[in-house]
């Protein structure tokens, strides 16, 4: 983390700038969670009007900067027009040349000189952002509205630098079944939630499950398009645990990206995965590992399909060992991404973050004590 | 039903009508599901144009058709240009006084000479509408866009002059669970979502739930504001089952409005209801008798508020009995009533209509079949 992060909170804003980065934020959100955080941007004229807003489109695609400058370009903003801009953007601008040119580069060569950032950039190699730009001559200012920006990326903070982001997604009835009785799961969701699963996992850096899921359901964990074929992006196909992966099992494949963690530790499997240069793992429909990640503390990200449908049968998250409601593991809606609650044909895909224990109290939480000082005779009585 | 049901369809319909009657069923669908159907309609002035769109509001309020002749007096249109236009609903004007005015006689006292129905009313007491305004030289034109207007009260159409309509609600876990395994459960929801659910109750005729429920729970069952006070209108307070309701039980209250049914079979149960007048029950968090009734293919509208937290403990739909998928008891979203997943706070609610066994098949269902014709060896692999 650079000085830069400390320092500029009594620097000026101007109220455009601050409406200017709570649109950058509105941007964001419409992100996909993952590897990298929600990050979104706004151009700004001398004037305080609004050129362009852009936002970060997902991995390996173009940083929240570098869309926006495209975006103004495409609505035929001139390149003084640009140049005489103020950049606001929501997370400070990276230095690092990845799998995208380093956002500062493209920043000075618009002729930028100045920019508006809340929070600094905390990954150690795309740091040092701010430090650039200012020895170049650019004013960069930091700070603005830097709650809601670190409220945004949360739990992506919490990991960067440390071990990969976890998403746990799971495939569920109604009632809470990933398989009736019998064992038989297929399919619970319809296509239209199928798709989806399978670009989720297209954009995933690994693909985890348990030993036991592969033992009993041999999934393949490729990321298909509808009609079979494979989607260009594949993901690694991970397996954790102590029992051994059959020679003929379909996660092994025949490509190279299959990976065993010897291990029934989530925080060693993630470091395993860490190590290999996986920063985004999506734990997908192994519900015991699921458990094991939730009651680790380690969900970042978790996404329910479910179907309308009552089945009984074997539970998405089986064994948690809780005994009172006030150990239940809390979630939140997680509007990001295209909102918290989705149609896909009959079934409907819900995110959550989770609410941390240390965390300010949640609205569940709040409501729960407001409900009980506010009790009464009529409400004592349950329901 | 009326034999104006039966002959009307060869009857010619303008676009404008057909226009207004997908209108009309757009309106009846933000309705509130229960003892009434849901009913739009719409007013076209001779040249074909929309004076006004109505719906019914719930039971003891407006109908749809003197909704909008309200609406259309209120928009500033004359009484010659209500008399001169033609009444589009989605279902046959009702013949009956009850708690709200007889459809026909406004209709007849707004001077309206033409008139649009989608579907007959079925219900023994309200049919005779279309004869009744024939007999006063009402041009009555039935069947467009039936199958639209049938589909969209198909539980209602089923279950009206024999039985209650009967709506399950629930508020669980994520993971499916209505208590903790030690027993706590207050609260798993917020309190909008506990709110919202108290409204619900105020709708009701009849609340139910079993006499497990009432030994583990005691609830109160009374429709209360968030301050705890009582709500104007109370259901009738419902429980069933063999074992006895102790004498000192919160369901009791003091106001007469228990009931006991002292059997464990829905249609006694329901009987038993409909003949005290009830035409609308909900069974208010009771598991084992939402299980009971879903099995009797007695569920007419489910509505599930799931809070965002895993909980393990007690089912909301125990003992299922189902051994394999194709057992699975099938549900559909519901979009009528404010949409299939609505938030409440940190809760989402979600509402479903069951898909009934002989019914065409489900989406899933057809999806399944879609799926298992485009298998190939990639896909042919679970996950």
């Amino acid at each position: 983390m650079t000085t830069a992060t400390h320092h500029a909170t009594d620097a000026g804003f101007t109220l455009a700038e601050e409406h200017a980065m709570a649109t950058a934020l509105g941007a964001a959100a419409t992100g996909v969670r993952g590897a990298n955080p929600l990050v979104g941007a706004a151009l700004l004229d001398p004037d305080g009007r609004l050129i362009a807003v852009g936002r970060h489109h997902g991995a390996g695609t173009d940083h929240a900067e570098v869309d926006v400058l495209n975006r103004a370009a495409a609505a035929g903003a001139s390149a003084e027009q640009i140049a005489a801009a103020t950049m606001v953007v929501t997370l400070e601008p990276c230095n690092h040349t990845g799998r995208t040119p380093a956002c500062t580069e493209a920043i000075l060569a618009a002729g930028i000189r100045s920019v508006v950032h809340a929070i600094g950039d905390p990954h150690r190699a795309a740091a040092g952002g701010a430090h650039r730009l200012r020895t170049e001559g650019v004013e960069v200012r930091d700070g603005l509205l830097a709650d809601q920006a670190r409220d945004l990326n949360r739990r992506w903070l919490a990991a960067v630098g440390t071990r990969p982001f976890v998403t746990v997604k799971i495939a569920q009835s109604l009632d809470g079944a990933v398989a009736a009785a019998d064992g038989t799961s297929q399919w619970i969701t319809g296509a239209a939630a199928r798709e989806d699963g399978h670009r989720m996992r297209m954009l995933a850096d690994a693909v985890l499950v348990s030993t036991g899921t592969v033992l009993a359901d041999d999934p393949a964990l490729t990321a298909r398009h509808p009609d079979g074929s494979l989607a260009a992006r594949q993901p690694r196909r991970a397996v954790m645990g102590l029992r051994p992966v059959p020679a003929d099992a379909a996660i092994r494949g025949a490509d190279g990206r299959f990976h065993a963690l010897t291990t029934r530790d989530p925080d060693e499997a993630l470091a395993g995965l860490y190590a290999v240069g996986a920063r985004h793992v999506l734990i997908d429909g192994s519900p015991r590992l699921s458990v094991a990640f939730a009651r680790a503390g380690l969900i970042d990200e978790l996404v329910v399909y479910q179907a309308p449908l009552l089945l009984g049968g074997r539970p998405a998250f089986p064994d948690l060992g809780l005994s009172t409601l006030g150990e239940a593991l809390r979630f939140e809606p997680d509007e990001a991404g295209g909102g918290a609650a989705t149609r896909f044909g009959p079934d409907t895909r819900l995110r959550f973050l989770p609410v941390d224990g240390d965390a300010p109290e949640s609205a569940t939480d709040a409501v729960h004590a407001a409900s009980e000082t506010a009790d009464t005779s009529a409400t004592r009585k349950k329901g």
